[in-house]
């Protein structure tokens, strides 16, 4: 992800845009553009966004890199590794959703 | 990336969770955890994000790669290559918001 | 629901919270309290949200008051009346999905 | 606010919308109308949000009222009473911020 890092801190220096990008906004950005992503799913159902995902893969394809747009441009800014702050958060979550109990169980995160 | 996204697909079918990871789940986890990380910054201003952002470095660090985990399943679900994604959008976006019009604009996207 | 504004403003008041409570700040506040309510239905089908609602009413009804709350304060401070916003906007969604055209059709928003 | 649920009610089933209306679609709807309204604040600084809430009044009017549209539609259909919802949580955010503690604390949520 080395290049793509490099081209969006280029795409935001060379717009003077670094004034703006602060911790606070750029989370204000990475939500805002994860409900557009959601829109494309809104009031669909399983058989309905199966159809849409074929027929408007290049819109959901953007939607999807808008949201990691801002949110690697966030984790640089923060110095965090994202591989890392991945793994890291893999580890956590094995311990709290141990593969015995957690199998085939929809309501995981509201009941443990 | 890799590394990661085989972890990510590996946990998920421990748990014998793809049957819950439709695309519209999985955009509807990202909008929620896309708000828990903009949460750690909810009513600090400019001087207390960046206080928070040191103090409390690890928790955010796990509330950027929580939306990582679902952006990065997403995309590889729907077959989207995420660095091609980005790549395209950049492109997209250089379009959009030229350099000589868009240098220093905070208001960017509502006025454009 | 003027006794509840009423409400609102002393609670807000009486902690010294409108320093922080200008548009941007609430705006962050309603999407963290949606997000919130929206984490109550997390992973869940059609079968389980209705069991999760019987089950469950109180904090869903905590997490609508959530919403409410910052919503109308918003509206408050920037002199908005709801019940006209509504009428208003409600007026401009007939225009936008006429009966005869929208009736029966889920992809409302997206195909519109 | 009768008379305003009352054509709420009346709008959606005209439409035969209420198949698409369980509570999880109302909520992923409430998430993506708030973010809507959050982007009328994005990248702005308090000066550039005070000038944009005189200058577009109406469509943050419009904004505001698409969250409301929803928010009281979800109450509506789980028979939550909205005003007592209100109430009865203002009166458990009175317990856990008591003025002596919470008083100018800008930090209260993620602190307390």
């Amino acid at each position: 992800m080395e290049d793509v890092l490099a081209r969006i801190r280029r795409f935001r220096d060379e717009r003077d845009w670094m004034q703006f990008h602060d911790p606070k906004n750029l989370a204000v950005s990475i939500v805002i553009e994860a409900a557009e992503l959601l829109e494309q799913f809104q009031w669909k159902n399983k058989e309905q966004v199966a159809l849409h995902v074929i027929e408007h893969r290049e819109r959901i394809s953007e939607e999807v890199a808008d949201v990691a747009i801002y949110l690697l441009e966030l984790a640089d800014n923060l110095g965090i590794d994202l591989r890392k702050a991945i793994h890291a958060k893999l580890d956590k979550n094995a311990q709290k959703y141990p593969v015995e109990k957690a199998k085939g169980v929809a309501t995981k995160y509201t009941d443990f």
